[in-house]
């Protein structure tokens, strides 16, 4: 008596509490919302969901997830293609692509190297850039675009030290005070960083 | 090129925006979730969806979301059929269900008399509940559990008043300081109720 659900709901309750950020709670209200409102609703995420799932693949160059093969930026003839910017997700490129600064190539990791999560450099698509590299010639430079944590500068290093002495330049983006925000907020470490990376105006 | 998704992956993403509480930024990171996993977590969501919306129905007694007929709280013979709890949403019988304190049944009004968004009491399961009293001599209470919103106030009123005269009692649930909260925190309103419930220790 308890828990007062039927099992199909429990079934959608507990698929719906996979999805990242979403706990129990927040998944029962989703639940109830996608059952409480006439059936479009409910037919138009599963079909989203099943058509996502028969149409979205990697691109075989870039590994991104794209519906073309290959995807429309690798394609593209309007790329500027001597430069790869590398990103952990696929998620990163739509977020570099809205600032309209970019207009290189891409490749995705799909992960970070993590020896605590047991992520080596095999389980990520590492050697898909590195077969990509030996195949191109025209690559000049690798923005290595992994996230500033500790598994994401771990990656970018392995990276560059894996390129070093070769022609192709490695860099990384800038770290420093988030634009709009607050000195005093910045934490030691970004202010440490913006520090070092300071420039003359 | 300000947006770089393909049209799945945009079709995805908006399905997932209508869902409550789930913004732009929510729904990109929620798709590429379920997108960026082996296929397993988007076949189960969209299976458990297709499911749920085959085997749930509003229970022909009470309304409440069910995949039996009636409703397991319905056809039980263990619960106390003198009162019937009038509740707005299936989720708030979940919640009421969860504290083990109430044993009779449930009404689900799916909704709340609000003029300002032109519902009316023909717009919410308002007319069952009525042939439901009809139909049975056994039911002694109606504890009215709407929410404490204008809406769900109004609603409770309206149902007070059509069954004034009648051997049925209509009660509220208390209102007042929420356990464990400060009253500092605590806005008029409530604070004002609480006053006003106030009751002798």
């Amino acid at each position: 008596m308890t828990q007062h659900f039927s099992p199909a709901i429990n079934r959608l309750i507990s698929a719906l509490g996979k999805l990242p950020g979403i706990g129990r709670k927040g998944s029962q209200r989703l639940a109830y919302h996608i059952l409480g409102q006439d059936d479009s609703l409910a037919k138009e995420l599963a079909d989203a969901i099943n058509n996502a799932r028969e149409m979205i693949h990697l691109c075989p160059i870039c590994c991104d997830l794209t519906e073309t093969d290959p995807c429309e930026i690798c394609s593209s003839s309007q790329r500027d293609r001597t430069t790869i910017c590398v990103v952990e997700s696929p998620r990163d490129i739509a977020s570099i692509e809205r600032i309209q600064e970019y207009n290189g190539l891409y490749h995705v990791l799909h992960g970070a190297i993590s020896p605590m999560r047991d992520i080596g450099p095999e389980q990520i698509k590492l050697k898909e850039l590195l077969i990509r590299l030996q195949d191109s010639d025209e690559v000049k430079e690798l923005v290595l675009a992994t996230n500033p944590t500790v598994e994401g500068e771990a990656t970018a290093l392995y990276i560059a030290k894996l390129l070093k002495g070769t022609d192709i330049k490695t860099t990384r983006l800038a770290h420093g005070i988030p634009m709009g925000s607050d000195l005093e907020y910045a934490d030691e470490v970004t202010l440490m960083r913006a520090f070092i990376g300071r420039q003359d105006i």
